[in-house]
């Protein structure tokens, strides 16, 4: 099995467009407008389940969900300084209103922090209302100029889902980066998507945050994709929007933010981490269908009823349960055509009765992560079924860790480094004196952008380790890959 | 009650945008940009219910949601001819990325036929894969130059429903367009919102549509509000398209076509139909909180943790029923206050318990629909609730049909229909012969839009009525309101 899983890695990109199509999840390249994909009924129901998820952390946590416009005056935008800078070449802007040139531009959201903080300048006047933690599922834009990719470098970001909060004080906004970690932790965590937290170095930060928090996975290929970030935002916005509020001691100071997101981004990552050379292999929480029933019968009648009977009496009892369950009793198409129809849409349990099944009172389950046949008695589903489904989560999540923490190295030398990264692409961690032209240098020799540092580490680590470029102590690591 | 109600229609804009406000619903107004609204956290859970109830409509009846690109590239989007001449006037262009002017010019979408029938070319080839059902629940754009108003008039529709079918023949499509109305009157009667359905008149069908079926229904001021449209687009969009299908009967030919949509309106319309003098009036199903339980006790200590312990024990087990229940524990405000806070929202149910109540082993309801006062034994919990739930959804649709018949009235003479609409305004049906401009000389005349046509009208109905223009023998009657 390991193989097929290893054997992605080749031609990763190949297999990604492959998959998109072959499982009928999103249409790209098609659309006559550069950067921007479709989402197909099997894709959007997967991308359904992934947003479940996060909206279940959030709301459990007293996050509210809120909609704001998508499009943001330009003197609105352009308030905050650094954010403006960080952002002008990526935006898209909207001139005119029918053959009308509209009075102010409007730029299609690049991000929200601007046009929400100018209307918390209205909302929130005191600490008695704080804190505030919003977020929105929404399409943002970027006018990618490099060369785009399917879910993953796109000019339309369909699944942007944006939080931001508000605080009375610095340390509350600590606090609520902590607690915007965890959630992303326990996110990934529950897609079986492997990941690693470091904090960006300053010259790739947000543009307008104090510090930016990433968390990074690697692609089968090898390459880090940047999957969620989380932001503290300090009092840059706050101030240039007057967000004034009155503190617990009556003073008044501006108001604290975070903002944190993620994107499809994550959905890709679930599709490419996952998946084999024979397709997607969905996570059971996340599969739209979670059994697929095939029946399997000769062209005698009797035994075709008899068949087609016991497979509606497992499907009701199976659905019962709360299990997405579906019989394919498509007539047009052969048992091998259906194994290999489901297999590519990564469903994670198929269940084959024929009539040895129906006499005997059993089911033939095949898992999709392993292709391992297992026979079930009838009285054992469904919780069986549910034993399994939760099995198949582990061992995703388990072998995506064991494939990620191969690819993570600490080491040393650069030379070594290089050489590591050559044989095989991935993270390597180095030491670092903290000086941006080492680290530059590092980059440049490894051919690699760099991540960040921990987010913590133990003294004891680095003591007595030196920076490979400078050989100055170091103070800390700095992490490198190939970045998507 | 009911002159609370009626109070309504006196200022009905002036009530429409203060209840938006004090319930905290949608932030209208503040935003520097015209006719952009912002869903705040309650108002957003009040959306979601109702996309909610339309979303299991589809779904059960083989629609599958999918996510289209919003931007529209210009030469797709003028395709069509007299769908371009519907839409130019008021299209958003997108025209620069970044600094840089761009080669073609994107369109926010206004709805999407033409990006989707052009994707369609792609995906449909036979007569096996049809009918196809897709949806979606997206922003539309359209740069209105009427006066803007929230969630009724916008320049950012944040909910809209879209439905595009394809199917084998013109049958079929008709087919379509029965199922749609069907959906629809569905919905609509789940949120207990009375409609008429109207076949539009030629010069007020969807450009590009063969013909247009409407639902209006009417605010509290007695203006229509149009809250769904269902088009057959024939093969309209096809053949430009060249979306060509091989038929059963193994011919070529260009697939047929309908389209249904709905947008956020219907959410005013519940808000707007339902409410009283005194704010929101929630149907049980779609409040975002069913049931609030209000502690009152007095400054004794011991009185107050029997009061509290007791709410907790009636709030589990009312949750337990799987009913949206909150307690209001807040300390800084006093029992009048909180029924006015949860009054405003529109929360169905409210519970009030003191010490009278924990002797008792009671609770005190009250019914935001009527504000009348039922005592129940806590043993009855949670059924009662439930049951008094479903007796106030079916009060607040039963009184919303009562005010709408009052208001629909068939007449055989423009002066008399003049002088009812004058006194009450609302629908009035006149007869008619067909042509187009005698009923525009009756809308002149009654200041007042053709709505449209009966979809069916018995022949006996008609039989012996003149156009009140030309005295002819009129051949169906026609609809007037003074629409939204």
């Amino acid at each position: 099995m390991n193989m097929i899983y290893r054997d992605l890695g080749k031609s990763f990109t190949e297999w990604f467009d492959w998959v998109l199509e072959a499982a009928e999840l999103y249409d790209y390249g098609r659309y006559p407008a550069k950067g921007m994909g479709i989402w197909l009924p099997y894709g959007f129901r997967l991308r359904d389940s992934i947003l479940k998820v996060m909206r279940n952390l959030l709301d459990s946590t007293g996050h509210e969900e809120i909609l704001l416009p998508l499009l943001i005056p330009d003197h609105i935008l352009a308030k905050e300084s650094e954010h403006i800078r960080g952002f002008e070449a990526q935006v898209y802007w909207v001139t005119h209103g029918g053959i009308e040139p509209l009075d102010v531009k409007l730029a299609l959201r690049p991000t929200s922090e601007t046009s929400l903080t100018y209307l918390e300048s209205f909302w929130i006047k005191s600490y008695k209302q704080l804190p505030k933690k919003f977020y929105q599922v929404v399409s943002m834009f970027r006018y990618e100029t490099k060369s785009t990719k399917p879910m993953i470098r796109v000019r339309e970001v369909t699944t942007f889902k944006e939080a931001h909060t508000v605080h009375e004080s610095f340390e509350d906004s600590e606090r609520q980066v902590k607690e915007a970690i965890d959630i992303y932790r326990k996110f990934f965590d529950e897609l079986g998507v492997p990941y690693i937290i470091s904090k960006r170095p300053e010259w790739d930060k947000f543009a307008g945050a104090i510090y930016t928090i990433a968390f990074d996975t690697l692609m089968p290929d090898g390459k880090a994709l940047q999957i969620g970030t989380v932001h503290n935002l300090g009092q840059n916005f706050t101030k240039v929007f007057e967000v004034r509020i009155q503190k617990r001691d009556e003073s008044i100071d501006y108001a604290w933010q975070t903002s944190y997101g993620i994107s499809e981004r994550v959905v890709a990552s679930v599709i490419a981490i996952h998946g084999d050379g024979r397709g997607l292999v969905l996570p059971f929480k996340l599969a739209p269908k979670q059994v697929v029933i095939v029946p399997i019968y000769s062209s005698d009648k009797d035994q075709r009823n008899k068949v087609l009977q016991y497979c509606e009496k497992v499907h009701s009892l199976i659905k019962q349960a709360g299990i997405r369950c579906y019989i394919d009793l498509r007539d047009e198409m052969r048992p091998g055509e259906k194994f290999y129809y489901w297999e590519i849409r990564g469903v994670p349990i198929r269940i084959d009765i024929g009539m040895r099944e129906v006499e005997r009172n059993e089911v033939t389950i095949v898992r999709r992560d392993t292709l391992m046949k297992e026979i079930m008695k009838l009285e054992e589903l469904p919780e069986a079924l549910v034993k399994v489904g939760t099995e198949i989560d582990e061992n995703l999540k388990e072998r995506a860790w064991n494939a990620f923490k191969s690819k993570v190295r600490r080491m040393d030398d650069v030379d070594k480094a290089a050489a590591a990264l050559d044989q095989e692409r991935g993270i390597v961690e180095l030491p670092w004196c903290g000086n941006d032209e080492c680290s530059e240098t590092v980059s440049e020799r490894l051919n690699a952008d760099a991540l960040g540092t921990p987010l913590s580490i133990d003294k004891e680590e680095i003591r007595g380790r030196k920076c490979p470029v400078c050989g100055n102590d170091a103070v800390t690591f700095m992490r490198y890959a190939k970045k998507y």
